[in-house]
């Protein structure tokens, strides 16, 4: 187990009609204007941000909108927030949305406070030092943004998407009431809850030894997010599914199943480049990559891929061939996969077998001294490339 | 699944040598004089006070002294513990120890700043509004009180024992370093460990339905502390199991694993009248308490039980009588109790038969409508000498 830090100092305001109190949150964190930052007109249309805006006015809080997030939010947006921002004397970011809205908000709040141009923050020109404070209204269950230490944009002119880890990243609160993510088509619910499962996996087979109860966490919370997402793909009003997707996005990815460990990311990397060239949701991207990473590292830690088969999808311990039993645990994730609609080729993602060296030789090299990628398993620009050509199939 | 407000802000800071981060933690909030709180003389004696007084003199803190908390931490040295800090001008509460140094230094922190006798807080009669800055450097692996929102006072006059539950409970940071808990006796692991557990349990045994993450998370843990304490008792230094003990009782007792659930808390109750009376240690009061607790309650959800034991100790699950699988699992546990030295009778902790009644009577009732005590499986007064009665074997 290794050394580690950790705060995480977000408010968590969980539960039914739980949007109603933003108003008094930020209240209470001394916000007199608020930049109310979301995604398309699903957020307007089904009255949430009606319901933002009165909890606002409420409390007698001044509000501006910017609508208009993507996903996997752009640069160009946060330019016209931090304008906007500005020119209002907005002292307070309002996420409303998933993941690109909170990220898109994150990069908002260190951009206002901050003289030189913010995407610095992302090529790692400089580092943030202080931020206007940002608080989320949660709408689905995915990325983890709304305590994560993390962010992520594309610049749209290159579509590169790079990531910013820092803990300024941190929301203030952040407002999660499950039924509003009951009307996500099944699709985003599973592209949610494989991103869920990707950042518990991205901790989960780490080098690190010694770290029984971070793995025991990560495999219940493995266990509990695959249950509650096989139920929420197939009845997206299951309040409870919905429920344990919700906490479940926000514990897998605020490092609570994941401190005193080394994480990989590497799979988060690659993905990256598939979503910024193809533009396709994270999450069907991470069901593409993971399985084929899986594949290709199971060899490096046999015992530690067979010890996810058993404990995640209960798998029968063969003893005399761990091996087969770790690669039944990725057959088992696979077919989870699949059974909550997620697609596990490149080809069904619609990427190209030409893009594949080009995408390997993009992936953002995370260890700079010997140009590899990924914490626990690093991969060189070939590794990367054997495991698009395994996800090729 | 039940709404929820959570927020733990402590910063945690773990591993080898965490000690001496103290002096610049405490700078970085802006302390100047710090009050070191202390149980015996064995964290003099082992360098630790000496090591935490050079790591502020570093920094340029001053710092006063008061040692001699003692388990069960009485009122009479919180009243000392005010009188000095006021004396001295202290503006930071440090705690070096477990929860008894913790709780002893959470209630002057209070006081410092009350005007009334701090008590108040603790017999309801007035609710903290503002405390002293505090942190700890946490020597043991038991309590949780290093980021739990509780605090638990004995009065010595009386011998009442009573709780504070506030979010200002929670220390500025808890520095955690497992190698502190090397030196001691195995017979205090077990108890912290069986602490650690009951914290777990209180929240595991819930009536709540729909509670499947956070259960798994509950399941994952008791695994990993089981585990840990076997390897503990028997070898002391052990790093690795030590770590998982500590860091175990920070989430067992935060809420990570507990929230959206309904608690129980009956047990430690009924522990405090023991603990109170006979000054038994708080982990061995709950290693009677908690096996009989279960015996009597099992049978108000069977099923709950017979999940304890199919997934925390892997009993079989018996379809056709789940009722003995669920007597399998509290069996497996107290076969677990014993092997770490543990008392699971209330002889072996030297109560006595003729105190079941007053003891029984005497036990808060926490739930003052009914009169009744714990949160999930509520019990009257003849409830609890039953239990009582089974301990008595």
């Amino acid at each position: 187990m290794k050394n580690f830090t950790y705060q995480v100092p977000t408010k968590f305001v969980f539960g039914r009609g739980a949007e109603n109190e933003v108003g008094r949150e930020i209240r209470a964190l001394g916000g007199k204007k608020v930049l109310i930052h979301y995604g398309g007109g699903s957020a307007v249309r089904s009255g949430l941000i009606g319901r933002v805006q009165a909890a606002l006015e409420a409390e007698g809080i001044a509000h501006v909108e910017l609508g208009g997030v993507q996903p996997n939010p752009r640069d160009t947006l946060v330019y016209q927030g931090i304008e906007l921002a500005r020119r209002e004397g907005v002292d307070f970011v309002l996420a409303v949305g998933g993941g690109s809205a909170i990220d898109s908000s994150k990069a908002i709040a260190h951009g206002i406070c901050y003289d030189g141009d913010f995407w610095d923050f992302f090529c790692r020109k400089a580092q943030p030092e202080r931020t206007t404070p940002f608080g989320v209204v949660l709408t689905m269950a995915a990325a983890g943004s709304e305590s994560s230490n993390s962010c992520v944009i594309t610049q749209a002119s290159t579509l590169t998407k790079r990531g910013l880890s820092s803990e300024l990243n941190r929301p203030k609160f952040a407002i999660m009431n499950p039924e509003l993510a009951m009307t996500l088509p099944p699709y985003q619910i599973a592209c949610g809850a494989t991103d869920i499962l990707a950042h518990i996996m991205e901790r989960y087979f780490t080098c690190e030894k010694e770290v029984d109860l971070t793995d025991r966490l990560c495999e219940g919370a493995m266990q509990a997010v695959i249950r509650a997402a096989r139920i929420a793909v197939r009845n997206p009003k299951d309040y409870d599914a919905q429920a344990q997707l919700m906490w479940g996005s926000t514990i897998a990815h605020n490092d609570t199943v994941g401190v005193g460990r080394v994480s990989d990311f590497g799979s988060h990397q690659i993905e990256h480049e598939l979503s910024a060239l193809y533009d396709v949701a994270h999450g069907a991207g991470l069901a593409v990559v993971f399985p084929a990473w899986m594949r290709y590292q199971m060899h490096k830690d046999v015992m530690r891929f067979a010890q996810f088969a058993v404990r995640v999808y209960r798998c029968d311990m063969d003893f005399e061939h761990p091996e087969r039993t770790a690669l039944a645990g990725i057959e088992a994730h696979e077919a989870f996969l699949k059974d909550i609609g997620m697609p596990i080729t490149l080809k069904e993602l619609g990427a190209r077998t030409e893009d594949i060296p080009a995408l390997a030789a993009k992936t953002k090299k995370t260890n700079l001294a010997d140009q590899t990628t990924g914490g626990a398993f690093p991969m060189k620009t070939e590794d990367i490339e054997a495991i698009l050509r395994i996800a090729d199939r």
